[in-house]
């Protein structure tokens, strides 16, 4: 990305990242796409396979104004990504969804969830330079958690040689976000139905140490720190 | 879905419900399908418009063997849907993922998630019975928080008019799940990297009355009932 682009607060909106409907709930904020793709754990990526379409779940991880997703060099949408300049890459859509609550209206109508979403449309390619591929496996082990890179073995050649790195760049991209109460018919604010909101969030229990795990070795920080803003 | 089918326990394992690789995490057992697909609150809806893939976060709800999901009649994929006798219905992939866990190894390249996800494949079709419309719209409020609709006011006609309800039967359908520790190389036990499972849960807070709601409505008790097993 050029430093222009990446200093623009908002992405810009195109045709396919322009809603039809609830486009109130619509946002091309950078800061807020950023803080929403920093959260997730796991993304959806859907791609074509024989004109029909295919949604995997997958860990994903943010460096600047691109995103990695990695798999096996064996797997299907990994195996028809070219790298973007000899072969073509592969047209994806990258979903990431975090669901904050319930919303229980008064009619069936306007029932909802609170939720943050991003959507990312593009071509995702190969990456081939060691470098960023090095780089992005790191990203990947850093995004669930921030330090662990640096505190485990890396990827040896045999390792590095059976993974396959996707990158796909921050360009066509847009969030939505619902929060707040439901809202009713004026008519049915009277009606005899409990009505609000009943929080969803996602949180950590207490690491469990692997059987083998040898009792010289102690619970990083990193383990139980609180995730940081906008994590 | 004949009589037959839903008394097996298993689908059938077809082409593109075959993985490629992790093949030991793949379950084609019906219970365990049910069982992800009635925990979760929403689903990543996969189809292709102009050629390319979109995933949209959309809730949803299962009724046996069939599920459903809504939206506007104004939204583009459930525009796109016929009723899948007159006009075809739509290609759609839909998943469903519960992030179980973080599962750090010693050596990146193990590092990993736990998770429990089902992918079904197959062609929505609109539901234009009206009837199953109503059943449908019933179960998606139920799946939320079970016997909610007969607690809300059930739509009218002209919300009707505005709901689209796009069904999927669960044929083409697996499950994929990964649990317990992390698997390391044995040349790597001896690291002095901490290993073991970060588990992560979705939870619920506090219900959350809306500002307008009337002192005289009380939380109803499947407001804070614990959610029933598998869900």
């Amino acid at each position: 990305m050029s430093a222009t682009a990446s200093q623009r607060p908002s992405y810009e909106a195109v045709g396919r990242t322009t809603p039809t409907r609830n486009r109130d709930r619509a946002s091309y904020d950078r800061d807020l796409v950023h803080a929403i793709l920093d959260e997730g754990y796991v993304c959806h990526l859907g791609f074509v396979r024989d004109g029909a379409p295919v949604v995997l779940p997958t860990l994903y991880a943010r460096a600047g104004e691109r995103l990695y997703v990695h798999g096996s060099t064996g797997s299907r949408p990994l195996r028809a990504a070219g790298d973007g300049t000899e072969a073509p890459g592969l047209a994806v859509c990258l979903t990431v969804t975090h669901v904050d609550g319930l919303v229980l209206a008064r009619s069936a109508f306007h029932h909802s969830a609170n939720y943050r979403s991003v959507v990312v449309h593009g071509e995702a390619r190969q990456v081939t330079d060691p470098q960023e591929r090095t780089a992005a496996l790191d990203a990947l082990v850093n995004h669930v958690l921030p330090g662990r890179a640096a505190d485990c073995r890396p990827a040896d050649a045999r390792e590095l040689a059976a993974t396959a790195v996707l990158a796909l760049d921050l360009v066509e991209v847009s969030a939505k976000v619902r929060s707040g109460p439901p809202v009713d018919e004026p008519e049915d604010l009277s009606l005899p139905h409990w009505a609000g909101v009943l929080p969803v969030r996602s949180t950590r229990g207490e690491p469990v140490p692997a059987d083998d795990l040898a009792g010289t070795v102690a619970a990083p920080a990193y383990l139980t720190a609180p995730r940081r803003p906008g994590r």
